[in-house]
């Protein structure tokens, strides 16, 4: 998918928000543990109870690497069952030398037809290039949202700036805003404006809304740009709304509620 | 497998060569290629050839993945086929929040048996801690060996130091010499005495000998401790050390002759 083509789903449903299938068979709603796939089951009521309100999947690859090979045909799976109009990202956060990153891009765009990939930056510019494909898209990690993003992202430099202000700098280079986005987590909205201070016009991918503590409003105030700019991820709040045997009523709702509340902000904003 | 049994495997093999298990069907030999499995039947056949030489086999997890379910199980049947007592590294350059770290331990610790991973630092404490179990062992990169480390790991710091060393010397609290090692490339030996400086005891992961350029020699003469402290990877130069019908003969030859190297070094430094 294009960044024109992600920028008008946004607009058509009037919503930035990415569900995250941060599927975990322990959560999952207990009549559906006995069916042959039971995350793929679970997925699929998740995606069919949110693709109204969401213009984006995020799978964690970690909870389906975990199940082994059963777990990668349920990934396989639930991507195939994305609609097309809706932007996919692999949560994998992986980074490694040149050829090797190659090999991570086929799996991932190849294999599974991810349209995004997250990648840690460590290793450097071979570690991001072999992602940057025709409407694919190379989502580094900027600043996280969890404890340990102090212990190295907020390092000050020689110069002054700190260490995630450089790799975003620096890695902008590499592509654009139509090949890569930025993770910046939503806990601190000052931060997002010193991010949007280097990179303007490129889309951030933001998690820790709800869950982790982190406000929709203060990361719209700091972070959208002309064109959305935006894609806010809510994973538990959602897809473990309820675990009743109708739950995809409860998960819907959560879904739409978001939406609303980031149809009121588009509409604030003039986005819409 | 911990530091006192890795260190008696080093004694006893005179070696402490790692063999890079990065099988590529595209360079395998042909007559393998009908082989229901040829990914295991390659690992198999290179285990038998290497496995008086090796201390450590390190399966890089980007050439598995991309095989799909298929590949994660030709890697577990690798695993399942190495010896005990030698010690095995999931090169797959992990790094993410707390649970989901936890998830990736449970993947490559229990449900594939590794000894230990290689881990990004970039998201700090939370994505080290989790693969600090008994007698597994958490692998962070320091100083990697591609063209990218340069962008990143060499950024001068405010107190003067720079990111690698910061990173090596922070995350060097969070464990200890029995449970963390460092990924150190072997491109520039100097940096390695750098890195000792820090971490005295500490064993070092050392790519990028061999095909990347990295000089033996110099590695040691920066690298080695009283406890060996070093296991120094090849990949390609012996597992692609022939393509013929008893490619077996030359792959053991090529692990052979650095196992003499690395015990002509170890006897001239009293280790052994």
């Amino acid at each position: 998918m294009n960044r024109k083509q992600l920028i008008d789903q946004i607009r058509i449903k009037q919503s930035f928000l990415c569900v995250g299938l941060d599927t975990d068979l322990a959560k999952i709603p207990p009549h559906l543990i006995q069916t042959d796939d039971p995350v793929f089951e679970f997925n699929k009521r998740i995606i069919d109870a949110t693709k109204k309100f969401a213009v984006a999947y995020k799978p964690n690859i970690a909870f389906y690497e975990m199940l082994g090979p059963a777990g990668w045909e349920s990934l396989k799976k639930t991507i195939d069952y994305i609609p097309e109009n809706i932007f996919t990202i692999a949560d994998a956060k992986r980074g490694d030398i040149g050829n090797t990153s190659g090999y991570y891009a086929k799996t991932f765009y190849d294999t599974f037809n991810f349209d995004s990939i997250t990648l840690a930056p460590y290793m450097g510019v071979d570690s991001v290039q072999p992602f940057l494909q025709d409407d694919k898209w190379a989502i580094v990690l900027g600043l996280t949202s969890n404890k340990g993003a102090h212990d190295f992202q907020k390092l000050e430099l020689k110069d002054g700036s700190t260490l995630f202000e450089e790799v975003i700098r620096k890695s902008s280079f590499w592509g654009s805003k139509e090949n890569m986005m930025y993770v910046v987590g939503a806990t601190q909205g000052e931060m997002i404006g010193r991010v949007r201070k280097i990179i303007p016009d490129h889309f951030l991918l933001v998690p820790g809304v709800g869950a982790q503590g982190g406000s929709l409003e203060e990361v719209c105030k700091y972070g959208l740009n002309k064109d959305v700019g935006l894609l806010i991820n809510s994973s538990r709040s959602i897809i473990y709304a309820s675990n009743v045997i109708d739950f995809e009523r409860h998960v819907s709702k959560a879904a739409q509620e978001l939406q609303l509340k980031m149809k009121r902000i588009l509409e604030n904003n003039s986005l819409i």
